[in-house]
C-alpha cells in the first residue's frame, strides 16, 4: 500500500527502542509466528499460542512435531507477534497504510520442565484465558508430561510501530475530501456451550470477563 | 494450552488438503508473517501487507530495505497467515485449545513490475480497502518506481484448522459446568479524520462500507 520499504527515514522513525513498547505489542497478541530454518536451509513458520512472562516468551503449539523439537532443542528462531491497529486511508494510495504494533524476538527457546512447567502454564493460561486456569481441575502428570512449553528470552527484538492520522499529502484537498483513520480491533461475540452443557447454564466468571474486556 | 504438539492423530485431522481451504485462510488476513534466512543462517520475519490474487499471493511491505530485496530475488521463504476464530474453554486446561485457520505458503518471491504492477496494487487495494482505489488519485510514475510489490506463487502450503466445540472431557461434569467457544472477531471502529479534513465531512463509501462489513 506504500512505499515504505524504500523510505528508510520514515522507516528508521518507526523503530522503536524501549522496552516498554516490546511488552506492550507482546502482551496485545495471543498467537505468535515462530519461524526455524529447516535443514534444507528454507524456512518455516509455526504459529503458536504465546504469552509474555517477565523477561521471556512463553510458547505452546497448537501444530508442531519435528519441528516444535526442534526449536526446544534450541534451533534459532525469530518469534513475531503483529497488532493490526486500524487501516490508513490517506488521500493517495501511496500513502496509505496501515497502524501496526509488530516485535520480532531473535534467540533460542528452551524447553521448560519440572515445577516451573506448571507455572508457566498457569500463566500461559492467565494471558489467554483470564480466571480459566482456578475454574477448572488441576493438570495431571501425565497431561503434563505430554505438555510442551517453551520460553523465549527477550535478549534481542525489533519493535516497529505506526500510529496516527495519514501522512500528509501535496496539494490542496477537495471540499468534501475525507481521509483517516479505520480502527481495527478484536471482540469476542457470544459465547457457545458445548453441546453437552446443561441448556441455561451460564458461562463462568472467566468467560463473561473475557467478553467484558473486548467490548 | 493443548497437548497438541504430540497428538498426532488430532494433528492429522486438523491438516486439510482443499484449496478451497487454503484461499479462505488467505481472504481472512490482511497481515502474512514472511519468514526468510539471513546469511548467518537464523531465521528473520516481515510482517506485510498481504491480498491473494488468484494462484498468487501478494505482498507489499511496511517494513524491509535489505530483507524485502533479498525476498524480491528469490530467496527461499515461508509465508504465514493466521486467523483466530475463537477460544475454547474446555472443562480441563489440557483440552482447552483455540479454533483458528492457517496457513504457510512455502516457496520464492518474485517482483511484479510494469504494467502488472500496477494491476498488483490495484488487487491488493481492494483486498486491504475495498473500493479506495477509485476514490483517490492515480498512483505517478515515481510512486511507483518506489514502491515494491512481491507474488508468492500457491504452489506449495499447508493448511490447518480447528473449529468448533471443546473435545469430550471424561468424567461427568458437575450440574453447573460450562464449557465452549468464545468466537473471536476483527471489528473496524469509528473512522478517525485527519485533521485537515473539513469538519462534518462524511467518510467515504469505501470507508463506510469497510465498517458496515464488520459490524
Amino acid at each position: 500500500m506504500t512505499a515504505d520499504p524504500l523510505r528508510v527515514r520514515r522507516l528508521a522513525e518507526r523503530q522503536r527502542f524501549d522496552r516498554a513498547a516490546l511488552d506492550d505489542v507482546l502482551d496485545a497478541a495471543l498467537v505468535a509466528h515462530v519461524a526455524l530454518v529447516r535443514d534444507d536451509g528454507t524456512p518455516v513458520i509455526l504459529p503458536l499460542l504465546a504469552g509474555r512472562d517477565g523477561d521471556r516468551l512463553l510458547l505452546h503449539g497448537s501444530t508442531g512435531g519435528g519441528l516444535l523439537r526442534a526449536a526446544a532443542a534450541g534451533a534459532p528462531v525469530a518469534g513475531a507477534v503483529t497488532v493490526l491497529d486500524g487501516l490508513v486511508y490517506a488521500r493517495s494510495m501511496f500513502e496509505s497504510s496501515a497502524n501496526y504494533r509488530s516485535a520480532v524476538v531473535f534467540g533460542r527457546c528452551r524447553p521448560v520442565t519440572g515445577q516451573a512447567k506448571v507455572e508457566a502454564l498457569r500463566v500461559l493460561a492467565e494471558r489467554l484465558m483470564p480466571g480459566r486456569w482456578e475454574e477448572v481441575r488441576e493438570v495431571t502428570p501425565k497431561e503434563l508430561a505430554a505438555t510442551l512449553v517453551l520460553e523465549l528470552p527477550l535478549d534481542e527484538a525489533s519493535v516497529k510501530v505506526r500510529s496516527g492520522p495519514p501522512s500528509e499529502e501535496e496539494g490542496e484537498p477537495a471540499e468534501d475530501d475525507w481521509w483517516g483513520v479505520v480502527p481495527l480491533g478484536t471482540v469476542a461475540g457470544v459465547p457457545v456451550p458445548a453441546p453437552g452443557v446443561r441448556p441455561g447454564t451460564p458461562p463462568p466468571a472467566s468467560v463473561r470477563g473475557l467478553v467484558q474486556k473486548t467490548q
